[in-house]
């Protein structure tokens, strides 16, 4: 069961704070609908958007053993002595056929981001080829693969008690179309005019073959997209306000700025529905990889579902006096990355007075924990007191209490968990009602009145 | 595609608040920890807790026409003279057969909640020779039926390329068993000690045959559970403090207590899981209804886990200085059902002045929109000071700003999205900076300094 993660306490927290902050900036707006559409959608919406089609790997199979194998990586599991060898022995082949060399020198010498071998592989007419030269990984014959296959990465079930091809359903592999099919609806439904966005928050399922690094490519994802509905005339207008926007919204939860970047996609590499796109990408341990996509999609999406349902999607412009299918600007992040990626970039370790400490330096309001609450010790009155503004703190917050141990170790506790702030109850709170906040970064400490503590963290963690 | 359902702008806040709510108030607690689990799970998971073998309903085919049908339901599509025609053939069949003749004036003299006719179609002995005297449904023809089958009620979906049984995987029925498998996990990692909980919101499926009332019954929906585990010796004491607290959290967001019950589960209908169960019921339009369910579970969850994984489940009472496999007392609450028993709570009609008024009274922190904005006239200033009242409340709240038409029109739509709190701006606010704030239930207006307003709104949420 790899590629579908559950996570834990935490983890829990962390997530559903991403998702409630990105929901707030981005449907708090008086230009973006919230909606919360099904996984199970008829399967036709899935022809009209172009899945059913296109939404496919190339997969090979072994004809000896029958292990499966996806055509585009394959390369990955080859060694690369086994490899050169490959390479010379089709190259020998091809002698004579100097278009077929030509192109796979070509290929090797530009291979952009890619593995050359797998793009080799790939290749229509060089990739049967190389295939008769290779060993399968898995029971080691040569020369006994198929060809190349489409596999289509949608999950796919029956509905009702009768498993043919009139029950087929699939978990959607992405929640976009779930808003444009709900466009009109939603438009009509609020009184939106144009340009205005419907925005939504689901998870999504991809039958993908190789699932890698954690959460970056998983079975299982969330998704967190928003499709902006516009007059055509205005697309680079929109597609570089939410550009700009999207990246701002990671800096603002304090993702270090140098780790994030464009990248834009070059023309000639650009998805069948795109006009531009750029990722939104973050450097993670294992390499730069994306976290959200921005895109103009034009009026493919919605001229596709007009085509398929037989029911107008045009919209018409009262300002402009026109109609026309609106154009979409998409921002599609992705809940699990963003998730891994502010995880990531909140770690780092110090030495503090000859000790390592390990922090993660989440963003208050991200902070699975936003307080805690140590009695000094657990004597005196202290508890007493301290479960009184625990209490007090809890009905609003998702606090903690601790105390076991030495405070120098439960503070260690709480900055591994990212908490931002530390409330102490000591012998001076005896006298004068005031506690110690400690902030986690910084490791200052602040004396606070126990009747201003709700309002001094609260305020903490919304003003930044 | 019956029973998948989108929720648009007012109603996915809704359901976001109803979840919102039910996570403080489980999940902001010391005893329990919240966890997000995947909705594909090891299939293996479904064999342990019994899902394979048991979750399904009786289905029967008609051989001459190739419907399907569920036979527990059968009953629902025939008419009430054929029923009795039916009965009395059978009757006649059963001549001399006295076991069998009073065994069906048995399930007639006393069918409990349930339809009679149903109840002799799902005997065994009974319902073959009742479906002898049967016409199909669909094509009409008379005794044409198969004998009934299970029929799974998982969804199920294949994992990687390869369609086969080693392949299958379901989309979870329920949440429970993402807790019970990450028990020890979440026990271990956040250090609790018995008794405590983990709490999960979740989207769940079910192939049902038979979707009807709306979001009462559906194949897609969701859930938000909380398993408890506790010493065995304490599950009277917790299964009864959790079947009161549960209750309480529908009538503590506004719903009206007289619509709301227990049903508790007779000691010969309890699940195989079960020692004691009961549900909250609402009484909806179309009858009473649960939406939650609260379950004393035993140990059988967790002892099931652990027959199936070889893995000990076992836990170590420092405190009783026992080990045992902890019982579990369930509050299994649909998000789906509680979305439908809050709109329709909430839905009134009256007379204002002659003229009806239409509201959906929910409570503050449930309402999809906070406040509403309104300038009396679109001039003299007002606007711009609506505006800014807007933008300062929009970095909290959910807001809506409204500019056209009479002020009274704009409160009646406010009325029907069930908006609790409507600011105006008018003429007297030019001059000492104060707006009105109109209650929604009680149509009273207060007037409020502007500089006062956004913490007189959140209080007015936040201390129902």
């Amino acid at each position: 069961m790899n590629g579908c993660w559950d996570y834990g306490p935490l983890g829990v927290e962390l997530l559903k704070n991403i998702k409630e902050e990105w929901w707030k900036v981005m449907t708090y707006r008086e230009d973006v609908e919230g909606i919360d559409a099904a996984i199970l959608m008829h399967p036709r919406v899935w022809e009209a958007s172009g899945h059913v089609e296109n939404f496919t790997d190339p997969m090979i199979d072994c004809k000896q053993c029958k292990s499966r194998f996806r055509l585009d990586v394959l390369g990955d599991s080859i060694s690369e002595k086994r490899q050169t060898k490959a390479i010379n022995e089709l190259k020998n082949k091809l002698n004579g056929k100097d278009d077929l060399l030509q192109e796979l020198e070509g290929i090797y010498a530009d291979p952009g981001d890619e593995d050359p071998f797998n793009l080799v592989l790939e290749n229509e007419r060089l990739g049967k080829l190389l295939l008769e030269e290779l060993n399968c990984p898995q029971c080691g014959n040569k020369n006994t693969f198929t060809e190349a296959r489409k596999f289509n990465l949608m999950f796919k079930t029956f509905i009702g008690p009768v498993e043919d091809t009139n029950a087929v359903v699939y978990l959607r592999p992405e929640t976009a179309q779930g808003i444009y099919v709900n466009f009109l609806n939603v438009q009509s439904a609020s009184r939106q005019k144009l340009p205005f966005g419907i925005a939504q928050i689901g998870k999504a399922f991809r039958n993908e073959i190789n699932t890698k690094n954690f959460l970056f490519r998983t079975r299982e994802f969330e998704q967190m997209e928003m499709q902006f509905f516009i007059n055509p005339k205005e697309d680079e207008k929109w597609y570089a306000y939410w550009k700009e926007a999207r990246l701002n919204w990671f800096k603002s939860l304090g993702m270090t700025p140098s780790k994030l970047r464009y990248h834009d996609h070059p023309a000639d590499k650009l998805a069948h529905y795109a006009k531009e796109a750029t990722d939104i990408e973050y450097e993670f341990p294992f390499g730069w990889g994306e976290i959200e996509g921005i895109h103009n999609r034009t009026n493919f999406d919605l001229g596709r579902h007009e085509e398929f349902s037989g029911k107008s999607l045009k919209y018409f412009d009262e300002a402009a006096k026109e109609k026309y299918i609106p154009y979409i600007i998409e921002t599609s992040a992705g809940a699990s990355r963003s998730f891994m990626a502010f995880l990531v970039d909140s770690y780092y370790e110090e030495e503090v007075k000859g000790e390592k400490r390990a922090v993660l330096k989440f963003h208050p309001r991200l902070a699975p924990i936003k307080t805690a609450i140590f009695p000094l010790v657990n004597k005196d009155g202290m508890p007493e007191i301290a479960r009184k503004i625990e209490a007090d703190l809890r009905r609003s917050l998702k606090v903690f209490y601790d105390d076991k141990g030495a405070v120098g170790r439960r503070y260690r506790r709480q900055d591994e968990a990212g908490t931002p702030y530390c409330i102490t109850v000591d012998t001076q709170t005896l006298e004068d009602q005031t506690v110690t906040v400690r902030e986690r970064d910084s490791m200052e400490q602040e004396r606070v009145a126990i009747d201003q503590l709700a309002g001094y963290v609260l305020n903490k963690i919304h003003s930044k």
